[in-house]
């Protein structure tokens, strides 16, 4: 299949599109960003890259760091891991505090809020120095050592995260928590500051298109099966409360974050990520979800 | 593929677990039925069949039938039916009336009860007779004459049916329903009456693993890209409150009811249905989803 | 104290006030009427009354019926009640059916929708003609009558009542109904739709005021320990989520309609009614709580 | 009235009851007092004293505590004070977080825990020394300078209050809280943990039966109309989710705490406290329901 010609005319198609997004302003970081970026990165399992606009730009991943966290957790803990979070769609929006008190502290699933706190409190009981096991672990399966963290962004989430402090004492008091809650969000508001382009993203994701292996060695990062179950829940809980809309859209298992990247998976074929800053009103990239909707309609393959 | 190879060593393997399950009791009906029958049926879409056990025995498909309803809603009223049901996962237990109150009377999704009875209520606006419309076109697409409604099960599920009647009557508050809620429920109630084995049924889903189309005749049911996004939805709301589990285990779209049947597709691939009447805590059929864990595992392909 | 003298103090300082309020409009019956009534009457344990305005007209009493509908079924059950009814506020809107499902059917207290169903299913049980027995009833209190049902106003009530409908429901699925719903909620719009007048009501409330016993013949209605809890009742849920804000501003037990009735009883001293039709945003009359207010500032006395 | 012979009375009656309730166990501190310590003060308003059993006996007064910081607050502020916290009944547990969510995070009452904790903020707001200031106030109104906080409660209860910040937490997202978070949770464990004897508490809340004044000095402390108004949530806010019980059964304005001490308010007669460890299910004091419903039967009077 040529992907670059499918990309190519989406180019062409989305530039006439009127964006009605807007730009995530909770923190005076993220507002910085150009609002008219644009870029698209398809990586195939055959290794070859295909891309358009500001496909080679980093902005900042936000949630989409939550799969990186988790597929380490996963690695630590295997399916024990699944006694701490859940893995059903939350219902809800993606800092609802209701479900989880109704719940006793168990998150719904790894990618709202909550679940992550979890996978962070998980990996800082594992790791000497977990910022650093992250780095070297998103660095190693994009093949980019310069990835890094933005501190800044870290420093001003860690000063507007009350609601992520209500969420980690609420868990803590239902025992579900085992490190300090402050030191919990210093770590997880770092994993959210990380900087990746489309292409760091789509080649770190290709393991999940590649049954948990390396494209290039073939070394294996995570389990087949793990692979395969990351990929169910990101396929049922990837987009807050949207994620039927995506399935139902899109038809790809996928993951998005607030600075306006998405990233998704064909298995066994693809991964792709693209980045257009202006969100809509449940959080996810206005145009990204238009680009990878044309894109499952012109390749005629989803999942489904 | 040698699928009666896999369902053999399935069905050998399932014969040593302890079924942990219970048979659903809400209505005497449903208790009369063996709780150790055991059936399972694959057709693969170039039309050959696989089974084993009692896949040719008809029971209760109950809230399977919110596919059949579904896609003959689809058709009705294409993408305007999503203007009243919704596509995302409720996070709730199947019969909730939380959250379709706090969502002014659109339901989550189509497949609990209350997106049910908005579909059966746009059928009946539709048709003359929706009772007979729903039975020929399931008769048509599993190619069996036979099928029927069981009346004594129907007119048992009314006579418990006062949450049913709570959700129409509540949605009717928010103006969501049009006909009479008696009469849409008498409709409801014969819907998931409805008796397949699951031969019938593994072939009347066909539809979704073909594009929409029957595989002898290749006539069109639905178009390619309404199957696609039925598929979506079973995927992420198939299961009740257990969607993000059926999909992490089995890895594919389907649909599940208290009979004890269920369901599933590989879009490209088959349709596979298994019924065993006892349930887990969840509603679903417990060696149902040991079952289909089973064959995915064996087939080593899911969707993800 | 002279009642009057405060009466017509409180009368002057209203009638510069503007009324921010709306009438209720949810039933055209309800919207007839002149925006403008307002009326008060105060009826002492000596016996006088003490009046200004519309004092004398009579206006649909709507919630306020439930007080009198709860006292007859109290008699009739005496504390048995409370198995089926809580006592408790409900903190949510007067209609809500999440509390409902969560405390599985049993109602927070007999004057939110649910909990004066429950009432009205009682009552149905044990009277021939449920109808006529609260009629009677109501007019002997109050020593009127005259007073009667507005049919229109209950058939137009029903016509709207899915709300109520899937209240009922509801708590029937749980066991919480005997008869049948569309039989309790006849009685139920029927008893909504009496017409009474502020002297008819401040006159029939008297009886809170002086321990259960008519203030003319010491006739014993209902017991002293009664009365005191229904006053108990009605300073913790007589209006709807306001009843901390009456309790605060006011003072005194009471409860309050969407027709614009408002009635409070002080215990040992008084009763009283306003009417105002128009209604602040929780449904309790504007000037209605402007005027009890000024009337217990006045007279220096409130239960606190 | 001979009180004392009434306490005599009741002091004998419920001698034959068995105490069902549990001695409070989230903190050890609070599980080393002897459940079977029972004591009773009543002080009228022409400053006599009555009591029996464990009346001098300090106990930690937990919640109570939150009437003492409402005044402080309600002096500083005045009426402003209810834009930060509203007088309604909560209908949820004393400390979920769901409602705080829904609203916002303005708390429904100044008696739950959120409450509790916005009134602690508006003091560290305007006190240098809130904690002293608090003492002091205390000390003066019950007459009692020995009164002191217990430390090592304090800091027990701040070593397990993982919920209490996440409700602070919360709100501060939503720009409730000025304070910072630790400062403040501080200062309320502090509150809580003040230990008095069922004669100082009642010494204390007879401002609330003498309109606002001491009765000894008639030194007016708070306006008689807040007096009236802190009276009016004490009976609609005072007992958790009991409140309407608490009503319904005694008929007087109260607080309780988990350390098992109920004070409650006849307003123009006395106040009444009762300390009895064991708590009910709702927990508040078994043995104090019991003996203040006694109380208000005994005496042919409550405010209702």
């Amino acid at each position: 299949m040529d992907y670059q010609l499918i990309l190519n005319e989406i180019k062409e198609e989305v530039s006439l599109l009127e964006n009605e997004g807007l730009v995530a302003n909770y923190i005076p970081e993220l507002t910085n960003v150009d609002p008219g970026k644009l870029g698209m990165h398809l990586h195939s399992v055959d290794n070859k890259g295909y891309s358009f606009g500001d496909a080679e730009e980093k902005f900042s991943i936000q949630s989409i760091s939550k799969v990186f966290s988790l597929i380490l957790a996963y690695k630590v803990l295997d399916k024990d891991i699944w006694k701490r979070v859940d893995v059903e769609p939350s219902g809800d929006p993606f800092n609802s505090l209701t479900l989880l008190e109704y719940e006793n502290g168990i998150p719904r699933n790894p990618f709202i809020n909550s679940g992550a706190i979890v996978v962070a409190d998980i990996l800082m009981s594992h790791y000497q120095n977990p910022k650093e096991a992250l780095l070297n672990f998103v660095r190693k399966i994009s093949g980019n050592p310069s990835i890094d963290y933005n501190e800044k962004v870290a420093l001003s989430e860690k000063s507007h995260g009350y609601r992520n402090a209500a969420l980690a004492n609420l868990m803590k008091s239902f025992g579900n928590i085992q490190n300090e809650v402050n030191d919990i969000l210093d770590f997880y508001f770092y994993q959210c500051s990380l900087e990746m382009s489309c292409k760091d993203l789509s080649k770190a994701f290709l393991i999940f298109a590649n049954k948990g292996r390396l494209v290039e060695t073939e070394e294996v990062f995570i389990e087949s099966r793990q692979a395969k179950r990351v990929n169910a829940i990101m396929q049922t809980c990837g987009f807050y409360d949207e994620s039927g809309e995506f399935a139902f859209r899109v038809g790809l298992p996928g993951k998005s974050g607030v600075g306006g990247g998405i990233v998704a998976v064909h298995p066994g074929q693809y991964s792709v990520a693209v980045w257009s800053p202006r969100l809509n009103e449940k959080g996810n990239s206005y145009m990204g979800m238009e680009v990878l909707e044309r894109l499952t309609t012109k390749t005629g393959y989803s999942i489904f």
